[in-house]
């Protein structure tokens, strides 16, 4: 606390995102990273630009990787946003096009950043319960006399791993065009389908993705949204009012490789989806629930032993997997879905746990 | 203009950066960029990190290059902030710091950047118009019965160039103690002394420095402030509620491998300042009045042309240079230092032109 800061700091709960330990030889199942490199070719393009070139500022813009994303998902550059990670995207969005008089609506059990960004733009918002299976109910999305300012979930969810159809998106999406409703699809590449479909038909709906997963550059930062260019104009006057240049040059050739890799991206988005079904049957077979994922994590809970405790026991083997100390969900681990190895080790720590 | 945008977009009005020109073989002296690389250790350092490792987030307070600064300015970590380059640096001070209900005060002729992030953040602001001479009048800034909400200033100044005495910088701050004053010290090491060495007496100093200028990095974005751990506390807060991770891992190694080269930075800093004495004395040659520059830019007139036709005619020869059409200044071209051959293709361009 300080003289010195301004009203909202001294009101701000900062997000504490999963930690990054220093430590080597660790199993680390925190923070859903992907378990293999980025392509071989966006390495290649990084060590390429990391040159003199770096003298001078990037292109403000990216249009390069406007155009790439483009390209890929069969849009216009004028469609996309790029940024410093979703998670910059998801701020601007938040400012930009979710910030009304009427409150905001998200998740009860969702990704734990939503709140902060009401908190440092002074949004109001109001939590949504998830169905005592913990999935999201399209109707109570649905304007009911009283709209909503702004819509949010992701998809599938974060920390349950849920995915929501195609179908009840486009139902919470064509009920609400009084409104924007932003679908963050940062974990969309290890089995749902993306909106990005649906933003030709409606101009109030917002795709957010990130290169952080199924890109394997959670590194490098990178995230871009998809939208009617309206939408996109909202964040790039944002943008220009706060950062010309969020992305760097490495940033820019790095992600633009990386999309151009549509083997290699295939090939290793299947490759942990593979191990992801191994991982559900065997924690299942050591009695634990395991809800549906459409993810690069699982979402599970042992009936017969303390979530907390277990992740405890676990990192005293090296293993570090993500409990959220949250109602409802203390009970669960979120486990990233690693290697093969990875998955073995940590189904071979749980076994010798649970006894 | 969207039913969808949030008030503060409709009345934005976003920064213009320079143009990021795509024509090769141009002599582009318009955005300030270092007329020679980084350090060859920075280059090398990146390479090393562009590999699987960027799968991996990054650490999220960057730990690594807080300690390089920290150990190159003989502060400790905990005074010392970072981010993606010093825009976003500035954008987080305005709102974490600068953010009251007296008005924030800077120079008339500034960054063009400061009114813009009150207009994204609602502050109040007032300027303060430079002397005849284009400097800053330290008295002005003093408290006169009216005590502003905070102060902030470039030093040297931008576009002008001209630098400021500590002793001028300590009279303003500890003039103000009232509020954060923030010196925007982009260009100090070409010329000028820092004003990092007053924050251990002045609770209310924040220092920002920049990686994009005299380390020869405006690619890789990196920025910094430095000032009481208090002043860093609020920038975390507001910093921790927006972005988790702004530095990606090829910055935080490059930038650090970048302060740790003294040698290489010095040896290019004194480069610039000896091609900007030739610059000034060649420009002067010509009939330009030049102002007094402890930057890597020129600030110039011609007494008989007009800077905009002067501007023009240099463009259809492929030298850019900066021209503002901005009152006090429009009759102003700002010329940034390249090197050797380019300053030298500029001037026998002018001598062309001049007839």
């Amino acid at each position: 606390m300080s003289q010195y800061w301004s009203a909202v700091v001294h009101g701000l709960t900062p997000y504490v995102p999963g930690e990054q330990p220093k430590l080597a030889n660790l199993v680390k199942l925190n923070t859903n990273e992907h378990p293999y490199g980025p392509s071989p070719r966006a390495i290649d393009a990084i060590r390429a630009e990391a040159s003199d070139a770096l003298r001078l500022y990037p292109d403000p813009t990216a249009e390069r990787l406007k155009n790439a994303i483009a390209v890929r998902h069969g849009i216009t550059p004028r469609q996309v946003f790029v940024g410093n990670g979703s998670d910059e995207v998801l701020a601007h969005a938040f400012m930009a096009l979710l910030k009304h008089d009427r409150p905001l609506r998200f998740p009860d059990i969702s990704y734990s950043f939503y709140p902060v960004y009401c908190g440092l733009y002074g949004i109001t918002f109001e939590t949504v319960a998830l169905d005592e299976n913990l999935a999201i109910r399209p109707d109570d999305y649905l304007p009911n006399g009283d709209a909503a300012g702004g819509i949010i979930f992701p998809n599938p969810n974060a920390p349950t791993g849920r995915l929501l159809p195609l179908a009840d998106i486009e139902r919470i999406v064509a009920g609400n065009q009084q409104c924007v409703v932003v679908v963050d699809e940062a974990y969309v590449d290890f089995g749902g389908e993306s909106a990005i479909a649906l933003t030709a038909r409606y101009p109030n709906l917002l795709v957010v993705q990130t290169f952080s997963k199924s890109r394997s550059l959670a590194g490098l930062r990178v995230g871009f949204a998809v939208g009617h260019p309206d939408l996109i104009e909202a964040l790039d006057r944002v943008k220009d009012s706060f950062n010309s240049y969020p992305l760097d040059r490495l940033a820019i050739v790095g992600a633009v490789a990386a999309i151009e890799d549509e083997e290699y991206f295939e090939r290793t988005c299947n490759a942990v989806i593979r191990t992801r079904e191994q991982l559900i049957a065997d924690l299942a077979s050591l009695g634990f629930e395991v809800l549906p994922s459409a993810a690069n994590f699982v979402f599970a809970r042992h009936p017969a032993r303390d979530a907390g405790e277990l992740a405890a026991e676990l990192r005293k083997q090296a293993i570090i997997v993500r409990h959220f100390r949250q109602p409802r969900i203390e009970q669960f681990l979120r486990i990233t879905v690693g290697t093969d190895a990875q998955c073995g080790a940590l189904i071979g720590a749980l076994r010798k746990i649970l006894g």
